[in-house]
């Protein structure tokens, strides 16, 4: 078999074959297929698509390229994976709640980057969570409290995180069958039977249209349904941030306030994370999704998600009592971004929102660096409210002055105030199931 | 600027600017820009093209990357080109007979690679003929005999010479834009004023047809008409060998009794030599194509064409009573090869016949091979006659049966007989002005 007779194939329009895939990902993680065979064949693949055979194949070859998590020993095993956004703290409640109603959450979670956030960095601004855990630790937690999360070992697909560095740097990210494979390698590695998965659209996600994530929703489930896992995925809207709070600290507060009851009026944050849980519940036992998704609230409603929660990060060493006595803390220096005109909050950037929050300091423009846990900004305006000039529509926290007038430039030019009020899109366009 | 950027533009179907791709041209000439990007690059080319203005910048950015030669100082400069085929020997004709017309024909030839032969190679089946000159003694040759061929440069168009060696490992080679660009960057670093080219289309061409060698002239002489040359584009048929003789020596052998005035019957050798080099005239010299035939045939006819080619080679070294006592030698072991039924030979896999001559050891499969320049095929039968079982299809030479085993299975695969006799396709399907 030859690298080239490969990239000619898929560059004539036809299908590789299982074997075909194999060799390519098997050879390439070996270092025998050179990076700029791997570059041709990504960019015909971007150009002429991939089969759901294809996908399901090139996804298992990544998959066998790193070990697989066993989670055999442990019932009803589920997991989510968000395909990432701006305020998008849903794993911080789906989590806990979803091991508060039974099932075995053993997770594996990425760090934030560009405008986008990363579960990891926010459960490390818990002072004492140690968010990397021995293989047998991590599965002893879940077996005991039902709920685990730690970062990505290197060893979870490292064909897929070879192939995407190429491919990050030859403008061939931008692939519906090539995003598909390289979420789910990890998500069939990480060994959970049930996945749910969140595929966010619009102007903070990277799918911009609500098609586009619903393809991209449709290709994932394919693949994980063609490996025996039980699937569902919510095409749920990016047009706006998911929570008012953004930054790292700032989200683990919202978690904890939406675990205790509150009900973040006009953000869709609690509905997400809620419909997350239940969905990993009806997929995993069988039950209605209506069934599921009153069970869902009932724990959270009586407090066991939350007691499941404090479980959950004082298992991982977390302190405690940092998050019962709110002691949440906010970079030094704030700044009120102020609005200039009357009328309705009908549009953001939602990317230029994340980016702010990142240039407060929360977030890494590049992978090397530290993001300050304790800074990014808080909505005070929700999506489609009638607004007034002089009204604060944010509150930005940063650790010097010069930030936060970087941070100020990218908000104000994120707001889009309108005369007139407009529907937003759909909180959750679709299910794919 | 970025080459990311630059690969998402063409990747998004939008042109190239002349800055972008003389960026691309020089960083990845200086090893600044990684294979796996310009890979990539390339791949988006095959899909989206590039306009006319890019494939004239892309030539001259690839020309620029090495030195030019300077003509200027010889009158009437004119080149041919090829894009390669099976006895296309007119490079041996069309030289001398442009240089007994009054033109300067200072001439950089390639070798052969796979079924297709190389002027180089065939020059050097010569006994004494060299193809390296010194710069100055190369120009002095043409400035003295109006003629000289060498073999091309190190540092004719480098930029080319590496792009290629990346497409070639990468499915794409077959990108007319890439093709005509490659090609004439070398046409252009080469310095003639004007340029007649050669495409082939058919069975033994890189172009299958003649509507997409037709696209490929078109490119190339747009190319060279922004860069101020003048320009002309033959279309001519390899559905057929060009000659009845296939290898090194046994080319030289055709090509001069075409020189002493023979006509071989059936086949377009003769027909395509003269045509090439009437129209360089034409060009060069601005008089109409017709009188420019007319010359080419005199020159011919009264032997001056002959005279100037054995000139030629005694300039380059090479020995003239070889040539003028007929002692061109053949391999040592030959083999007849018989039709098994009666018809008429109506169509030939001609890349097939190129192979059989290459496995004769007349050819290279790899750039390191060293070709047996005795060896190759003799045709006996020509395209379109009528042929009876057990007359000889061809004679092979090679230096031994084995290679005369594999060279006849795969001459015996490229014949096609046929009961009916079968209108063949146009020798010179279109010139392109």
């Amino acid at each position: 078999m030859r690298m080239y007779d490969l990239i000619e194939k898929k560059k004539r329009g036809f299908a590789l074959s299982s074997e075909e895939l194999r060799f390519f990902v098997d050879g390439f993680t070996r270092g025998e297929i050179p990076d700029y065979q791997a570059s041709a064949l990504c960019m015909a693949i971007c150009f002429n698509g991939m089969t759901p055979e294809e996908c399901a194949d090139l996804t298992e070859a990544m998959t066998d390229s790193g070990s697989r998590v066993d989670l055999s020993s442990l019932p009803h095993t589920a997991d989510k994976h968000s395909t990432g956004g701006v305020g998008d703290l849903t794993s911080l409640i789906t989590a806990p709640l979803a091991a508060s109603l039974g099932l075995s959450v053993a997770k594996m979670s990425g760090r934030g980057l560009g405008h986008t956030g990363g579960t990891v960095d926010k459960l490390e601004s818990i002072p004492g969570f140690r968010t990397a855990l021995a293989k047998e630790e991590f599965l002893d937690q879940v077996r005991r409290i039902g709920v685990a999360v730690v970062g990505q070992t290197a060893n979870l697909a490292p064909a897929d995180k070879k192939l995407y560095a190429i491919r990050d740097v030859t403008a061939t990210v931008d692939s519906i069958p090539l995003i598909a494979s390289s979420i789910m390698s990890k998500k069939l590695a990480a060994g959970a039977e049930s996945i749910v998965l969140d595929v966010k659209y619009g102007s903070g996600a990277f799918m911009k249209t609500a098609d586009d994530a619903r393809e991209l929703a449709r290709t994932m489930t394919a693949i994980g349904a063609a490996h025996g896992r039980h699937m569902a995925a919510f095409v749920t809207s990016m047009e706006f941030p998911l929570a008012p709070q953004i930054g790292n600290t700032l989200e683990v507060e919202e978690a904890v306030r939406i675990l205790r009851g509150e009900k973040p009026r006009g953000w869709g944050i609690r509905t997400v994370a809620v419909r997350l849980a239940a969905e990993m519940l009806a997929l995993s036992t069988g039950i209605a999704s209506d069934d599921a998704l009153r069970q869902a609230e009932e724990s959270l409603a009586s407090g066991r998600a939350y007691a499941k929660f404090l479980e959950w990060i004082a298992a991982q060493g977390g302190d405690i009592s940092y998050i019962e006595e709110d002691r949440f803390e906010r970079a030094p220096c704030s700044r009120e971004v102020r609005l200039t005109r009357d009328g309705y909050f009908t549009a953001a950037d939602t990317e230029r929102i994340g980016l702010a929050s990142c240039l407060c300091g929360a977030g890494r423009m590049k992978k090397e660096d530290q993001p300050d846990l304790t800074a990014g900004l808080v909505m005070q305006i929700a999506p489609s409210e009638r607004v007034r000039a002089g009204q604060t529509a944010a509150v930005l926290y940063a650790a010097s002055e010069e930030k936060l007038d970087a941070a100020e430039e990218m908000l104000r030019s994120s707001l889009v105030i309108t005369d007139e009020p407009k529907e937003t899109p759909p909180l959750i366009a679709d299910v794919v199931r």
